[in-house]
């Protein structure tokens, strides 16, 4: 008989459908065409994208020229804009405002060809502190009040250019999930005086069923309340709110433990499609009256990234009412996350430490 | 500039790109592939499905045999069943119940290349009152808070078999978006003692920008904060909670009003796949102590049909955040509707109801 499973972050129920129990192998992931079409985050092509905010660059090179390994520019097509003020406005029953934001691309690196989970683990470490410089940067906007960072990889899960890149969409609201998940948390907090994902962490390492890896700082899990076939939760063990305050010795554990759920997903289900988000604190410099609500929030909120491997297409019934239905029970999904390569990972991370 | 918009039903706000405006035909809707495979829903197979729940038949034909007109059967892999009784559990912080529920399939009519939107009115008439039937049988099932009503077509859409049919799953919990529409509604009656819907019916209509059709009992538009480019709100004009308590004579306007408004869609976007699903009243007979908060909900609560055409795909960040990215005004996507048909829509619809 299939379960039903509750969130407590997202207070949201999830059909479990063991019955339906799948494998890796029952999904069909359709290999992305490769044409080389231009490109224009390939090195070479800089003058193609608007100028960049921030590189990575040798010493000698210019701007917006070849010679970087990491580059942030914004997106052509941006869904907000920095420029100009905020303004509000009713109109009857609605609100509405401009779309002021900011909307940036992180090229992950200059070839084409290597994805995220291919990065050696140093290149991968000053990604993850690109993130980290973008989001103190955009913080510093007391206009902003979320900055959500994601990647789409494969143009299933939406990404509309082949090379590697990550997005960065700062908006002037605090997006709903975040909300729901803020709520949750404080409630949680003040009832108990503990964090809900320190108390779910807990829980999860101890229990081991849904573990799939983790190192002296992170954890990587899939939820309990699943809601997709092999999605993943990854969070630091010890308690913070925000990804952007983490120091450098543990961003060198984060690589590790995303490379390595990013090669496992790949191994196991052949290149899938797949998107990731990091939930991180909304900006506490932001003006605005939910701030008061937010006295608590460093020792409630606890960050973390989430992973949804593209593997089932969302139906009317997931989309009217935000219940799902999951064919792969999460402690199968782990089960062969950690045995595709048990033995690889540790030569494969140490080889490519190595690089 | 691109407009923030915010949707006071569920609470969440989207970008509405106006700057990257599409139009129809900018989106490319592969046809689907038409090969013809068994089907067990075709006239003929019928004890290749489960027996069927009730059907629409000729006075002489035998149960589960030739000579019917619209079948409802259970779904042979159900994400629930209905054998069982109820059992919640706590397993440390989270929370689990067993699979209970229902999981039918309306069979749309017995011949496969009949789509919904091409059926005659009368015909279409007897598939609501179907809808109605199975709605007022599932909620005498004390167990049972809320039953769905969704159809997918197309297979991008999530529809596993290409012969047209209507999925019904009833669940022993209230799915979390048709909560957060009830908590705004709630919310809004309590201070204003209006039904939120009326309101927005009311400025819609007065509007009349996003407007596509109406009759004397149903209005159909493009909602102001509008996630999918051509979304469409469906609602009867006159406040009613629960779809099933509509009289028969109402679901001839709704026939016609749905019937006109999937014509549209297929002509304008080259029969896209699509998600509709009905937004009714949870069963009011369920145990369970939300319903104590329902006192109002008879007079709160406005049931409508929410459409989506599956043009776009949901990104990273639409998922991470409940935030969405529109590229279509809704007041195009309106524009493009109305003017699609208009005088085509009077000679079909009089022709359709002539067949």
């Amino acid at each position: 008989m299939s379960e039903l499973r509750h969130d407590p972050i997202q207070r949201r129920w999830v059909i479990i459908a063991t019955e339906r129990g799948r494998r890796p192998s029952d999904f069909i992931v359709e290999p992305e065409s490769t044409e080389t079409q231009f490109c224009p985050f390939c090195e070479g092509n800089e003058d193609k994208t608007p100028p960049e905010i921030v590189a990575i660059r040798d010493n000698q090179s210019a701007r917006n020229s070849r010679g970087w390994s990491i580059r942030v520019v914004p997106n052509k097509f941006p869904a907000l804009t920095i420029e100009g003020d905020l303004n509000r406005e009713g109109l009857g029953i609605y609100d509405q405002m401009n779309g002021i934001g900011a909307h940036e691309v992180v090229i992950e690196g200059p070839r084409h060809e290597i994805d995220l989970a291919e990065q050696p683990l140093d290149k991968f470490v000053k990604i993850l502190s690109v993130y980290q410089g973008r989001l103190q940067d955009l913080m510093r906007d007391e206009r902003l009040r979320y900055i959500l960072i994601f990647k789409n990889h494969g143009s299933v899960a939406g990404a509309s250019l082949s090379h590697p890149h990550t997005q960065i969409i700062a908006t002037p609201i605090t997006p709903r999930t975040v909300s729901l998940e803020l709520d949750s948390a404080k409630e949680h907090y003040d009832r108990k005086e503990r964090c809900l994902f320190c108390d779910i962490i807990s829980q999860e390492t101890k229990d081991g069923i849904r573990v799939v890896t983790n190192n002296d700082k992170f954890v990587c899990f899939t939820p309990f309340a699943s809601r997709f076939p092999f999605e993943i939760f990854l969070a630091p063990i010890k308690h913070c709110h925000d990804f952007a305050e983490e120091p450098p010795d543990k961003l060198v554990h984060l690589a590790s433990s995303l490379k390595d759920i990013l090669l496992r997903l790949k191994r196991s289900l052949n290149n899938p499609p797949y998107n990731f988000v990091i939930h991180t604190s909304p900006n506490m410099r932001a003006r605005g009256r939910r701030l008061t609500h937010w006295q608590t929030l460093p020792m409630d909120y606890h960050w973390h990234i989430e992973i949804i491997p593209r593997l089932t297409r969302m139906a009317g019934f997931e989309w009217g009412t935000g219940f799902y239905i999951n064919p792969t029970p999460p402690e199968d999904a782990a089960k062969y996350l950690r045995e595709i390569m048990d033995k690889a990972s540790d030569r494969e991370l140490t080889r490519q430490a190595a690089v």
